[in-house]
């Protein structure tokens, strides 16, 4: 059934039963004190008696105090909504729900009506216009809001403003909360949960923000129907088991749980990992938290932090590791470049973590960069910590962290050197919802904050009206999700799984081993046999720092294993300026499309050349570090270079390069190389450093089911010698294999010897 | 006659001409104390007496004494010359000189033996080779060196090692100091000067080191006949008129002078600045001022500083105010992008200034920022002023700055607003010697550190040995210099004076106002005739802040007289994301160069299309920041999104993006555009403000000989009005002008009204 159509069908019915939903308010509420959801009455007579003694707290006060006694100044303007998520309509109310839960904060710590009747009057405004709003104009997605252009900012509205209302519960007359819950609160609950079930009782972001919205409010005016369907959805929602939302995710699959606990179970896995990736991860942990922590100060018997062993700030923990030097997320999945541990929403996650969890002094680190803590007991615990010296460096190691609800559907691994020097993040994932990219054992190398060589991200400007009304873009599936954005193998020209979410929804890759356990060789292995049917890969990544080497440098060995004859192709795409090469090329006079599409049609060939030698090597400069790529390559290769922005009229894409090592007509193979830092150039001094590769040749020096094995031979002539059982994990077995009429031995799946 | 030939004639006869210049060294010598020539005995007394007294001093201290002994623990390496700049001998010899400099600093301040025993061995090792070793084996240079590729690096060893000379001096014996002299310094001195006059003998950046290097060691040694030849060039050079170096610069012009004092006179306007540059400006300043103060202490007489009205210390104001808000110079004509007041050079300049000047506490904001000083008394001063806290800050302000040795050939003009949140930079100055690009009326414009519309540099990647040597590469000439790399006019495809030197060194553009008065309404106009003969161009920048504008704008007048029709070309270099426009356009399915040569070779045409309407509009977002460019077309404009990167087959080029306007078969005509910032965009929060032009119209509404007047309207309806009037640049002259029926009424040369 074609979803415009179920949603309209929805609609209808909802038009129909709202009278019914609405008179549900007549049930009996004991008598609550308020506030009691995100604020207590106790934790704000503590904030109160801190005021002037806890600086962090106090500036962070001042900034809040600051920017809504100017959007009080301005006014209150509700407007009849009409725009995309970049437009003013759109911007206007979602800063209407935030100044509103702020000035909610104010009121309790400052006592100052002024903040108590901004809200008022900004929430019987709503109430006014909101039982004769249609849905929103715009058509675009599967399930509209009515402020906004999808239920998701609509929820996002009820999460904000469930918080401004309990902060004022108390000054509003018996008349005006029955007003403001008949009117706006209880029907505005219904039409995002009942009114789009497509939307609510799903496993999806969405529906977190939808059942946190429909909890927050519930919990407020203590309603228990509505905070049942918070915790499990909806019982008969009618939907059927085909039907996918507007990104091509799936709303219902069969045997699928609903609501806020179900949410919580599904998507993340037992080491606090978010199945659709940290950019999205970040996004739902507001929710998750705050409707978590809300869950825990008036229904402390739910356990919601103590659920699934303290997921939830396990998930803290788990995202904090899933940054740059920087703090910015690394961008598995959809996630737009950029987005960091300064975001309110990482705020708000640290500042929670720290107090409801083990007070880890080292989340005060955080604290420190964020410079801005929660105006609630959560942000006064922190600044207090930092305030009495209780700081400890966040020193980020190397981590495992596993995908999927019982953690045994792949994972993502990022392997760091020193401090953060050289971080390695590789993705062998569940598919991740919606939200997911086809990209299997793919890579990215980060040298601190700067990325060696980058996942595209998503292709989105996110709130820029002027970008596809501040949506996805078409280039988000032709490009960004496509195999060849990414740095793993595409074969024949076709993504994984022919870019079929479906069939991508039910496999995932396997972690082969994974050991971080000698800084100076960490090794993780993973293999995926369901992408392309009939070809299995096998890739392991090694951080290694040899003796002989200034840096460390990544090891890359990817096995392919297929009866039949294929096209590999496996893309670098490396950040910097081209330096040298030891291959020679064809430079066309005239820019053509690689291919007709799954993102060839949209990466034009710049040059086009053979290896000289089975040594390829490749250098560019970065942000002031030089690297090559040194890899084993077939005299029949091809060496592409690459540029995206091809079939891009609207300029859409960003112009990064890549080279792309294409392997024809190629059953069995390994690709092998290495990814080498070295040296220096700066700006100022104008002193280039080291700015050659250390190595002279890399080869393959045996490769058969069991066993591969890398050798790495340096400028100096010392040769290194990597070597992978490809079929016994075993950290206890023992191995021995010739190479070269010389016996290797050793125990474990892996060996490595530099001397 | 060609370069090569005269080079190896000046070698042969150099070769025999040797003996008799060593031979000398036999006048007679007035003793001196050592040392006198950066460092004196007094001042290093005062260094002494202050140590631990003046933390950034000590921190300078530590700081060269930790490299200096890491470099000592290292060993002495005089490697036989080979490489180009970016390889292994260039840059040990450099760090040789560099390092022995700094030794020689720390054997006075904290005479410890074992720095004036590393000079003295490194000093002899040269000694021991430096009399049998041939000509550098690269043979680029017009004039090699023997240490460097070119004689411009052997003048920097000389600059250097004069200074760890003078600091060791009273430890060697006479035999010892003779040794040096006869079989070192002076075949040394006389091998980059009377060796290669044409490297000498010119009024250029090479020969400043050239004869600094020379003077400075004749100061060390007392040798007058070497002081008169730094000072005053050699008297007869037997140059012919018509030589060229290798960067197409003139070797000798008639009547021109040589020397030192000559080199200080020419490239200087009275304003101090450089007409190179302030890259090379930068690179100039170090032998200009380290020259003078040592002339200063050891021949006062010679008022090096006073000379020109204190050119020296002006120029160094001037330099400081040629960057931007992050302290990067401005790329005007030959310059990498990145250098930048903290560069050594500045160290150098800012403390001389501070010391020798009128110690304006400004200059000690820009200390602050180096965070180092000199470790003499220079730096000592500067070190305890920032200690004694009278550091202000250096808060730039707009600047005009006039080009010529008499400021008669044009200029530079910057406009700032507030705390430099725009900065335009607009170019009507002579060409600039042989690293002068070919860009009349050019301007680049910037948000604080971040380029709007940039000038593209150089296509260089200095020392960088991989990137042709570390030397300029063949598209410096093919495309960075040529006019259609910048933003200014292109006629009929061809550069500016055909690209031809010759005929653009007689030329310059000339100022026709300059106003900065008042902060809201800055306006700079220039003229230029030569540049295209028969065609007369005006271009006018105002900088204007209306009431009714959240930020000032930049308004681009450029009127352009011809009696002939042409085809002009003006593009905008923007830096960031497109956004959107208000014009279609096709996408070509793939890309082909928009020309042959002059430039045109290099830029790939990723659209093209015709206005849509008279106002044309086109924005981008660049680092959170929105911008529109408003351009009044005409309905058969051609509109170009160029993308750089054609006919680059070594990747030597950035793909950089431009929108261009295409005027055909015009004669008489105005381009007047406003260039806009507004709103923001920040990736943390995704919140877009104003993403959108408060522009709604912009027409030229009046334009003759006399008059031309901007309409620009905005999008509430207001209209200002600029007019200028094009002859007559008084402040006084009254003028009257009727516009659409209505008459207007102003005193000077332009008129602004925003009601």
């Amino acid at each position: 059934m074609h979803l415009a159509k179920i949603t309209n069908l929805l609609l209808f019915a909802f038009t129909f039963a709202t009278p019914l939903f609405i008179q549900a308010q007549a049930q009996a509420q004991i008598q609550q004190e308020h506030p009691n959801l995100i604020m207590t009455k106790a934790g704000v007579e503590k904030l109160r008696q801190n005021l002037g003694k806890v600086p962090l707290f106090d500036k962070s006060l001042q900034s809040v105090k600051q920017q809504v006694d100017a959007e009080i100044a301005l006014g209150i303007d509700t407007p009849i909504p009409k725009d995309f998520s970049g437009g003013y309509t759109h911007q206007r109310h979602k800063l209407n729900f935030q100044v509103a839960q702020k000035a909610g904060e104010l009121y309790q710590i400052l006592q100052d009506d002024k903040y108590a009747k901004y809200i008022r009057d900004m929430l019987f405004q709503y109430e006014a216009m909101y039982q004769d709003l249609p849905v929103h104009p715009q058509t675009r997605s599967y399930a509209r809001g009515k402020l906004f252009w999808q239920c998701l900012n609509d929820s996002n509205w009820l999460v904000y403003m469930s918080q401004a209302y309990d902060a004022i519960y108390d000054t509003l007359s018996v008349e005006e909360r029955a007003k403001l819950e008949n009117n706006l609160f209880r029907p505005f609950a219904d039409f995002i949960s009942i009114g789009n079930p497509q939307f609510y009782n799903r496993i999806h972001n969405h529906s977190t923000w939808g059942n946190a919205a429909v909890g927050m409010i519930a919990l407020v005016m203590n309603d228990e129907e509505l905070l049942q369907r918070a915790l499990y959805g909806i019982e008969d929602d009618g939907l059927e088991l085909d039907l996918k939302d507007n990104d091509g995710g799936f709303i219902k699959v069969a045997g699928q749980k609903a609501g806020f606990l179900a949410n919580l179970e599904e998507p993340f896995s037992p080491d606090g990992y978010f199945t659709e990736g940290p950019y999205y991860q970040r996004y739902a942990m507001y929710p998750f938290l705050i409707f978590g922590l809300a869950a825990h100060h008036v229904k402390p018997e739910l356990q919601v932090f103590e659920h699934k062993d303290n997921v939830l700030l396990k998930a803290v923990d788990a995202l904090l590791n899933l940054t740059d030097a920087d703090g910015k997320f690394f961008p598995l999945n959809d996630g737009q470049k950029g987005m960091s541990y300064y975001s309110p929403e990482l705020v708000t996650a640290v500042d929670i973590a720290y107090h409801y969890g083990s007070q880890d002094p080292k989340l005060l680190s955080i604290v420190e960069k964020q410079a801005l803590v929660l105006l609630n007991e959560s942000g006064l615990s922190a600044a207090i910590g930092v305030r009495d010296g209780k700081t400890q460096p966040f020193a980020k190691k190397s981590i495992n962290l596993s995908d999927g609800p019982d953690g045994k559907q792949g994972g993502v691994a990022i392997l760091r050197y020193g401090n953060e020097d050289l971080s390695l993040v590789f993705k062998y994932a569940a598919q991740g919802l919606s939200h997911g990219h086809y990209d299997k054992l793919s890579y990215s190398l980060y040298n601190k904050g700067d990325e060696v060589l980058q996942d595209y991200g998503l292709a989105r400007f996110v709130n820029i009206e002027q970008k596809g009304g501040g949506n996805y873009l078409s280039e988000n599936k032709t490009w960004a999700k496509q195999t060849i954005a990414h740095n793993t193998l595409t074969q024949n020209e076709t993504s994984h799984f022919n870019g079929e979410y479906e069939t991508a929804s039910q496999y995932h890759s396997d972690l082969y081993l994974y050991d971080d356990s000698n800084k100076d060789l960490q090794v993780v292995s993973a293999t995926e046999s369901n992408a392309y049917p009939g070809t299995a890969m096998h890739r392991t990544m090694a951080m290694i720092k040899p003796k002989n080497f200034e840096k460390p440098f990544v090891l890359d060995i990817l096995k392919v294993s297929s009866q039949t004859k294929h096209q590999y192709d496996l893309p670098f795409y490396f950040m910097g300026q081209v330096m040298k090469m030891n291959f020679t090329y064809d430079s066309p006079s005239s820019l053509s499309p690689l291919g007709k599409d799954q993102g060839y049609q949209h990466l034009y060939v710049e040059g086009k050349g053979k290896p000289s030698d089975n040594t390829t090597q490749f250098s560019w400069l970065g942000n002031g570090t030089f690297y090559t790529l040194t890899t084993a390559t077939d005299s029949n290769d091809e060496l592409l270079l690459t540029r995206l922005g091809a079939n891009d009229p609207e300029f859409n894409l960003r112009r990064d390069a890549a080279l792309m090592i294409r392997r024809k007509n190629a059953g069995d193979t390994v690709f092998a190389s290495v990814v080498e830092p070295h040296g220096s150039y700066n700006l100022v001094s104008e002193l280039s450093v080291n700015s050659n590769s250390s190595i002279k040749e890399l080869q393959v020096v045996h490769d058969d089911a069991n066993y591969t094995a890398i050798a790495i031979k340096d400028v100096k002539g010392t040769t290194s010698l990597f070597v992978l059982a490809n079929k016994a994990n075993s950290t206890t077995q023992q191995h021995k294999l010739k190479i070269n009429g010389k016996y290797y031995q050793w125990t474990g799946a892996y060996h490595f010897t530099d001397s």
